[in-house]
């Protein structure tokens, strides 16, 4: 639990002049709305309830596109390209950004400036970091209702951008319906960083940078991973995850990306795996919420994390077994 | 919780006689204390603590190998063949089975003299189904005790047998040194059965029924998955992850499979990851459990259970948000 203190004044909110402007689409009043859902602190909570009430009808309208991949694969590039390729015909766009591994949240907002300048100044983008150094668990939840705030606002395709090297990338897939992997051909140092296990979740996987001296390995790479992932278990809703090539910094293959996800999109309502398959996030997310909360609950009480941490290391040097550990940490509990 | 009614009528254990016979690597012995470590009975949960404590010392020292593929892929047939292999060269071999879609547990053993009629035969090696019908978490701190006592008999390598359809094969993974993966030539039907992200986890894909008019296609396999496996993320030890072949019926690549593992064991010990694999695992196991127990504990709760039933519903068709019911879930508690 942070500090008491270390949360900043807060003005007094009006909630429904907030909504009005949220409805009628105004980023100010979105970024304050994702705060305030973001906030442990209590009397924001009780907010943040009401917020999410209120906004939750106008909720779960959205397209909701995971994209990851390893540092250096282009994804600020993809995100501004892809970005104005949306805007330009018309859609609203969301951008949420999730870094766990970061514990910075000052400064990120300049840094979206400086990775995505036409994006960050188009009226019809909204970008925003998810305030991080909190638990996995907090980030999903504020990711979420991140999202349903996005939705209320009007924005109509939501992309939510991860790392591509730690647990966010389940984490994301849980949350959209559609997974963008983004690829550099080639199959050695590059692939060290992606997690095992991401390849297989991938709904799409896009080999950025097939531009100049890279085309023809680009070309080669798309062939091999479009023979590999036949080898691998197919997309449970059905779907060919497609191998395509694109240069985010030229600007190709976006027109063509946006016409496989859209033809994912078609398909998978007409099937009816996209409602489904929100259905189940939902309830997921229930449970996910319903775990952590009582895990926080037990984690809070210093004493037992000292506990804790003494016996992971009798665990570990064989003197003590798990049973025993478990046994006595629930000792006094009924 | 079971009902008090359903355990069986428990006669009085002499700990040290049964810890006797089971150093001495008695067969029977063994699975008595597979039972007792198994039971739910508060009794019987007593006596397990301490004879786990007294075991702790003597465990640890097997090299355990998790081995699935979907139905049909051929287990049985390779774990009799592989087994009887080991015994051959003077290995003491233990088989332990999973199938958590199961929920029979008599039988079982008859079911094992005729999927493995050698081996259950073989004066080496020790075959026990895990009893099913459980979470997934008591299977899974089942097997890891099941596991320490094999070891407290003398058993010196492990088989874990999973069926390559569910979620027992991560949980089987985080308790094994090497997770074995048989396939079936052909990139079609067979595969739609595994689960995704499973092939990324294996040590060593082995393609069985390699044999007759199956040869050919089975190394056409072979080298498929070969490259493929080259453009997926590597294995976090360092290792290349073998793809072999064999016949499980006529005992052919059996031998070489064996070295392989051998070559894994050797060069894993060398390098310390062994070692550091086993004390990751014996940690998570630990907050595993300490999870489990608490959710277990939060959902033995009945009237909680309806409430969360309800809840579902409520979310599923976007009248609550999953915040709210959250907090209605948690409002009678601190």
């Amino acid at each position: 639990m942070p500090n008491e203190t270390t949360f900043r004044r807060t003005p007094k909110i009006h909630l429904q002049a907030l909504l009005n402007e949220l409805f009628k689409g105004d980023k100010i009043s979105l970024g304050r709305a994702i705060t305030i859902v973001e906030s442990k602190h209590p009397e924001e909570k009780k907010i943040a309830s009401q917020l999410i009430d209120q906004i939750l009808p106008h909720s779960g309208k959205s397209f909701k596109i995971g994209i990851t991949g390893v540092p250096g694969v282009g994804k600020s590039t993809f995100i501004e390209s892809f970005g104005k390729k949306l805007t330009s015909i018309g859609k609203r766009v969301a951008v949420l950004s999730i870094d766990p591994s970061s514990t910075k949240t000052k400064g990120s907002i300049l840094g979206d400036k400086t990775r995505m300048p036409e994006l960050s100044n188009d009226p019809n983008a909204f970008i925003r970091p998810t305030a991080a150094g909190k638990s996995l668990g907090g980030v999903s939840s504020n990711t979420r209702e991140a999202i349903m705030l996005c939705e209320a606002a009007g924005f109509e395709i939501i992309l939510i951008e991860t790392v591509g090297v730690g647990q966010s990338e389940t984490m994301v897939k849980d949350m959209v319906d559609y997974f963008l992997l983004l690829m550099l051909a080639g199959s050695g140092d590059e692939l060290q960083g992606i997690k095992r296990g991401i390849m297989e979740l991938a709904d799409h996987v896009l080999i950025n940078k097939a531009d100049g001296n890279m085309l023809d390995s680009a070309k080669n790479a798309k062939e091999d991973f479009k023979s590999a992932l036949h080898l691998f278990p197919s997309n449970p809703s059905g779907w060919v995850v497609p191998v395509g090539l694109c240069s985010a910094i030229n600007k190709t293959g976006i027109e063509e990306a946006w016409e496989t996800i859209n033809q994912f999109q078609k398909q998978m309502k007409a099937s009816g795996w996209l409602e489904a398959n929100r259905k189940d996030q939902a309830i997921q997310w229930f449970h996910e919420r319903i775990n952590n909360h009582l895990i926080d609950d037990f984690y809070s009480d210093h004493e037992k994390q000292n506990e804790i941490k003494e016996k992971e290391e009798m665990i570990s040097s064989q003197r003590i077994s798990v049973r025993k550990a478990i046994d006595e940490l629930f000792r006094n509990r009924s």
